[in-house]
């Protein structure tokens, strides 16, 4: 295992002090129990949205933490859920009187620590309310996931949700367009390398040298099938026609497209895939009015990527292109 | 060779085909010959700025034209560099009348283009300035370079000369502010792996399980020498030891630290990367007033990292605060 660490177990406080030498202008960091807050937090009539997860996905979520997107975000250690008092003292952190969103992606371990915390802030007197994400088409059920997993939407769906909780919309309606952006959400990736967590030192699974994994998971979970290698637009047509296929986007819809990297594909392939993606949407009638290519929900250094669309109606629309500004997203801030 | 492309020979016009469709509303791009260019260039009496390379190493150079940094970026082939038509078609496209500066990394093939194309550009009565950046401490003459290798202060001197472009400053100006930025940035970096192109399908070079190259280039150009694995604290010191005696950088030093992964490094472990440099500087009396944090000169997938450092004065923090508005760095537009 060869990594810019110091140690297994440093990784994440280690990466924790990184961030907050980096943005401390911006970010505070709590380290027992770890999060990552805005600055000017709590934000006083502002709906709080908090996110979290295992570390290993990075820029997400701590890397959207700032006005427009998320108010703090709960690292657990690599691939592990964090702990409900994470999420607790977050949520009370972020709590400006308005309410707590909770984004939580399906895997079994958040969902029952962000429940627990759900719990425990309500009663200490805190609004909370949780949308759980599960865009990933690959497979019903995964090794930590009962239904489907939570993946790429999770990004859409936690910048569109901070514009409606900058607009100060009410906890009900933000948790509302956050469920939104997930109904209209659909997901799926390849990976063509496994990735190695700093604690086990090993691959997380094996591939052969010409092999991809078609509907792997972010964690190296199993996908749909094995294949062999084949050339970008023939993997995009088996992701995208997977995705298309399930909500389905039907020609006319207009479409925000993610292409996402996993960690160690060159960004010189992502717009190969994205040049891809937008030939086989045309061709059905699918018009990408948005986009976003870059490394934005990772695995450590797997390569590969995933697509993510989401179906664009005008309010969504609005909300995606409101000012952003975090350490991986910013614009119009 | 696993890949997201279509084809070895197509992966530039195909990834070109992405970022137009992509980017559209704010880049052209010219495919015969092959230049990425400010959809709304040339600028009126702005000095336009020409960079340029071997593909590979995305973002740069097209991520980063757009208002406050480039007006145009020549891609060669992966690795190689572009050819003079494309150099002086990118200047003609963006000159606005006030002359235009090409940022050249100094690489043989890239320094004679360039080179050839100012001499045509001048031909055609167009002003032209050259400024060669040389910032690689690791070694001097290499494989594809005399004098010393232009890496990480390419991003920060396209950044910042931008700046002074939309301030209107006259050429000679922005071209010394350019120089500057050279002159008070110096580079290390390091290979945990090497890379492949898709032309030659083969690693670049061969590393030990247990091995890293201390000083490589970013086509994998040998380094200093190789030495076992280390933590990473011990690998930043490696570096930056070799970065602060060069200038030298001294106690009471303002810098800007980037840390820049290579392609295929988590930015879980940039940010370990960043905190140990953080720490490093600050023994010495070095202060990081500013910083950049992630993959902006990459080597396709290649795992490591580089430091770069740049001494700053109030007049290059202005610029390098001051609106970008590109793909890969935006701020305060």
């Amino acid at each position: 295992m060869k990594k810019l660490i110091n140690a297994p177990d440093a990784v994440v406080r280690d990466a924790l002090e990184g961030i907050e030498l980096a943005y401390g202008d911006r970010l505070r960091v709590s380290y027992d129990p770890a999060y990552i807050v805005r600055a000017d937090a709590p934000v006083e009539g502002k709906v709080g949205i908090v996110s979290g997860g295992g570390s290993g996905h990075e820029p997400m979520h701590g890397g959207f933490v700032g006005r427009g997107m998320l108010d703090a975000a709960c690292p657990g250690e690599v691939f592990t859920s964090p702990t409900p008092d994470q999420m607790l003292e977050a949520t009370k952190a972020v709590n400006g009187g308005a309410g707590v969103l909770h984004i939580v992606k399906n895997y079994t371990g958040d969902v029952m620590n962000f429940d627990m915390a759900s719990d425990l802030g309500k009663a200490e007197g805190i609004e909370v309310e949780a949308v759980v994400t599960n865009d990933d088409v690959a497979v019903q059920d995964s090794l930590y996931t009962a239904g489907r997993r939570g993946v790429g939407i999770t990004v859409i769906a936690e910048k569109i949700s901070g514009a409606a909780a900058e607009e100060r919309r009410p906890l009900a309606d933000v948790a509302d367009i956050c469920r939104r952006v997930n109904a209209q959400g659909r997901s799926m990736g390849v990976a063509l390398t496994p990735c190695t967590t700093p604690s086990s030192g090993e691959p997380s699974f094996e591939l052969g040298d010409d092999e991809m994994e078609i509907g792997i998971g972010i964690h190296g979970e199993p996908g749909r099938y094995r294949e062999p290698m084949a050339p970008a637009a023939q993997i995009v047509e088996r992701l995208a026609t997977a995705v298309v296929e399930d909500l389905p986007y039907d020609s006319g819809d207009q479409v925000l497209a993610f292409v996402n990297g996993m960690g160690g594909t060159p960004l010189l392939e992502l717009f190969i895939v994205y040049r891809d993606l937008h030939r086989f949407l045309e061709e059905r009638g699918i018009t990408i009015t948005r986009r976003l290519i870059g490394n934005y929900i990772t695995s450590l250094e797997m390569a590969g990527c995933s697509i993510t669309l989401l179906k664009l109606d005008d309010e969504l629309t609005r909300l995606w292109d409101a000012p952003v500004d975090t350490p991986a997203l910013r614009w119009g801030a």
